[in-house]
Formats: structure tokens, sequence, C-alpha cells
């Protein structure tokens, strides 16, 4: 990690916000870069480039105007809709590589985007790397702990996720008393806990066993400098809004925004937050 | 197929009336087998015999003692509640091999179930055998066609349902662009397109490339007798509300309940239905 100039590609969520955060205090210059006319409202006074998605040429060159060799990605941005008569020269020669990829699984089309930011001599670095305090630790980090039931969903719910990630889709499921209840698509964990939550607890016959555990682990062989799985406080009380007993992450593999309000909520709520760790 | 009494296990949706009355047409008696409480609207003067999970020795005297010696099951039941309390002898017998099955997926469940039923001398058949005239032809079937988009968008909904199968999990997928927008899992296809229709066209960037399709096909080793696929006329409305291109179904895998209608609500609403062939 040099001391040079920092550029971080922020999406949506807190990531971005606390990543600028922990790059300031490290003495860090952030250049904010931000797409489809995202104006992040946490900004203070971090200069800020519009990327244009089909203009990268000009992206490069006002990065290496500010100096950024570094540049870490964070948050979800949606996939533009691409015009191609916008193309500047550096798209033109992109295009027949790149445009297919938009059309792939979101591990595809990252290793892309990465590529070519790569191939203009920007060093990608991680959220984690930067946020390593916020890695969940291992354990149950709350009041609550998983009873067996639960282990046994979160044992299922890791067996679905496996395949679900051979397929290059989604980093999360939710399982309750052996049954699927949810599966994370495009749209993220919080739309799936909010499917949950309609689901009628008829789906979960037996009020004495495991109420549902949502699992978040990356997927396997996934660049974790580039969309490293997150929870915070909001992915808390969706799961209890969704009725479930807990969350289980995957341990040193998973970012935990805000921590302690993250557990603070898990507790107020009864739910656990379980950080396991994964064998072999 | 013998001229025996046909036991109809009846869950939700359409199916077991359209059972029933093909059943019944071909000139064989009926006995209707319902759990959970419930009592089917449609019904009009086939005998029924009320399941309880807890009594399957009850289930199988009452069954034998109508001559049933076919079985067909249509339609979704949920998973009881189990009480260990009411087990009759049977259920005593069955309950160490059972019990850990229905905390499985789906299909491991219905083999186990299936297997129950098999060392009873009850004759397992599918809908399909009495229904064959609702097996999803070859080809489109509506005005509309799917467009290369939407065919891309197919092939990569049979990638991930494929993978899903492995998990056993869900028999459905929504593909739009590229991007999983919806994965089936226990609450079915009708809250998959519920869920779809709640998303955002953001992530539908191109609105000149394919809105979507929803692909319906077996799981891989899937026993068609206990678990077939079906869309129907409310598929379609719901597929519409979802904002999505089409309906992929596997030809002569899929039930399509009601087809004149099926097609005639695709036409109105300007969504194909493609009757895909498998390779190999």
């Amino acid at each position: 990690m040099g001391s040079q100039a920092l550029a971080i590609v922020a999406g949506t969520g807190r990531l971005p916000e606390l990543l600028a955060n922990a790059a300031t205090k490290m003495g860090r210059k952030v250049v904010l870069v931000c797409f489809n006319g995202y104006q992040p409202e946490w900004r203070t006074d971090q200069p800020l480039i519009e990327g244009v998605f089909e203009k990268p040429g000009n992206l490069f060159k006002s990065l290496h105007k500010a100096g950024c060799t570094e540049i870490v990605f964070a948050g979800y941005i949606l996939r533009p809709r691409i015009n191609p008569l916008k193309f500047d020269m550096k798209m033109v020669s992109l295009a027949a590589k790149l445009l297919p990829k938009l059309k792939m699984g979101d591990g595809a089309t990252l290793d892309a985007v990465k590529a070519v930011f790569e191939g203009e001599g920007l060093n990608i670095i991680g959220a984690h790397e930067l946020l390593s305090d916020l890695l969940a630790p291992s354990g149950t980090i709350t009041k609550a702990k998983p009873s067996e039931d639960d282990l046994n969903d979160l044992k299922r719910a890791q067996e679905i996720t496996a395949h679900l990630g051979n397929a290059d889709v989604g980093q999360g499921a939710v399982v309750a008393q052996g049954l699927c209840l949810g599966l994370e698509s495009i749209q993220g964990t919080d739309a799936m806990l909010d499917f949950v939550a309609q689901t009628s607890d008829n789906y979960r016959p037996d009020d004495k066993a495991g109420q549902g555990v949502l699992l978040k682990a990356p997927k396997a062989g996934q660049d974790w400098r580039i969309d490293l799985p997150t929870i915070g406080p909001q992915t808390i009380e969706k799961a209890a809004t969704a009725r479930l007993s807990g969350v289980a992450v995957q341990a040193q593999s998973v970012l935990i925004l805000d921590p302690e309000e993250t557990v603070e909520i898990a507790n107020k709520h009864g739910l656990f937050i379980h950080c396991f760790e994964v064998e072999g």
C-alpha cells in the first residue's frame, strides 16, 4: 500500500464512506470516482471524478492526473445502459472484450473490469486491506448462540451457496428447518431478507425449532479485492423483521460495518451473529 | 394404469382437480387424500380421506379399504409440524428413517415419502401419465417469439438452475440481460415472480434488450411422478406483472394447466411461451 493518492470507486452503502475516512486518517489523499450520476451525501471535501462508462479514457486521464496509483472498489454499482455512440477511443478498443462480460455473472464482470484498470497501471486493493479491523472475527459475537438446529440450517445453507457460487450468482441464502426460504440474486441481501419477511410462518412449521439462518460468505475463488460481502446494522434489522434466529458469516472473509452497533442491535432482538471458520 | 380406485393426494393449485376430472372421465373411482385440514373447494362427490402425518397406519388402512392400488401426488403440501406424541405404530416404525429427510431438500423428502407409499404396495403414478395432453409441446406456442437476447437469457438461466438442482433447490429462475433477478426457493414460482415484480427497472438498464425470461424445468434426476413443474394462466399473469419478455419451459417435461387460456393470456400481454428441447 503506497502513500500515493487512493481512488475510491464509490457505489451504494456505507463502505465507501468508511474507506474514505480510514484512508484520510492514514494521511492519504483520496479521490472519489462516482458513476451513473451518483452523488454521495457523505462526501465532505474529497475531489470527485464523475465516471462515464462510455469514456474510460477520460477517467484514466483524470486518475493519472490526480496522482492515483491505487484504486479500491466499494459498494454496489448498477450496470449501466451503454450507448455506443458515446464511446471514446479507449472504449472502442475495449468494447469487443468487455461488453460480453457485462451480461455474465458478477464474478466474470468484475474480473473483466479489474483487468481493464490493471492494464492502466492502477493497483487494485481490497476494502479489507484498509479496513482489516472490520473483518469478522471467529466465533459467536452476540449473547444469543446458534442452537444445534441453527447449525444444521447453516450447514444446509453452505451446501446451497457452494452450488450457487459455481453458477457465479449471489453470496447468500436463508435456510430454516432445512428448507431454503431465500436465495440471493442481483438485488442483494436486503431484498432477499425483505422477501423472507413476507413468507408465511407455515414454511417454518415448528416454532420450537430454528427460525432460520442468513448465511453470508464470499463465493469460492472470488477475488476479495473487489466484491467482499458485508453485513451491518441494517442487515440485522432486516433479519429480525424476517423473524430469523440469526446470521452466520465466514470468519475473516466478511466485513462487519459498524461492528458495535451491529452486535448491539442483534442483542436487542435476541439474534445471534456467528462467525464460522471454513474447514480445510 | 389399472382400473382400480385411484388415490389423489391433493395439495394446492389446479392440478388435483384436473387429475380428478381426468380420472373420473376415464371411468375410474377417485379417492382424495387431504393433509393439514385442507378442504378442496372444487370437490364434488369424491370420497375424502383426511391424512394425518403422525398416523400413516390409519391412512394406509383407509386406502386399502377403498380399493386404491394407485396413488398420484398433485399440488404443493406444506411440511407439517410433527407431534411425536400422536404417532401411530406405523409412524413409530418409520420415524427414524423418515424424519431426518423432512429437513432436507425437496427431492430427498419426496424420495423418502415415495418409498413409504411403495412399501405399502401402492403404485405411484405421475400426473403427466393421466394428463399427457397437458405436457408442453415443442417450440414457441405464442405469437411473440423469443429474441436472440431472450435465448441468451434462457441459456444463462439453464446454467443457473442446473447448479441449483445439484443443491436440490427450486425448479426455476428469472434472468434478464444476463443478470439473475430471481431464484426459486420453497415458496415457489409465483412468489419469485412477485419478488421480481418489485425489482427496480434499473436492473434491466437496456429497454431495447430482453426484459427477462422465466425458466421452468424439472431438476436433473428428479422423479417426474411426484413433482412435475407446472405453469398456468396465473404464472403468465405474474410474469407480465414482473415485466418479463416471456416464459421458457422444457418441452415434454412441464405441465401447462389450461393451455388455451394460458396461451391466450400470453398473447394478450405480448409474452412468449417457448418450449425448448434439451440436447443430448
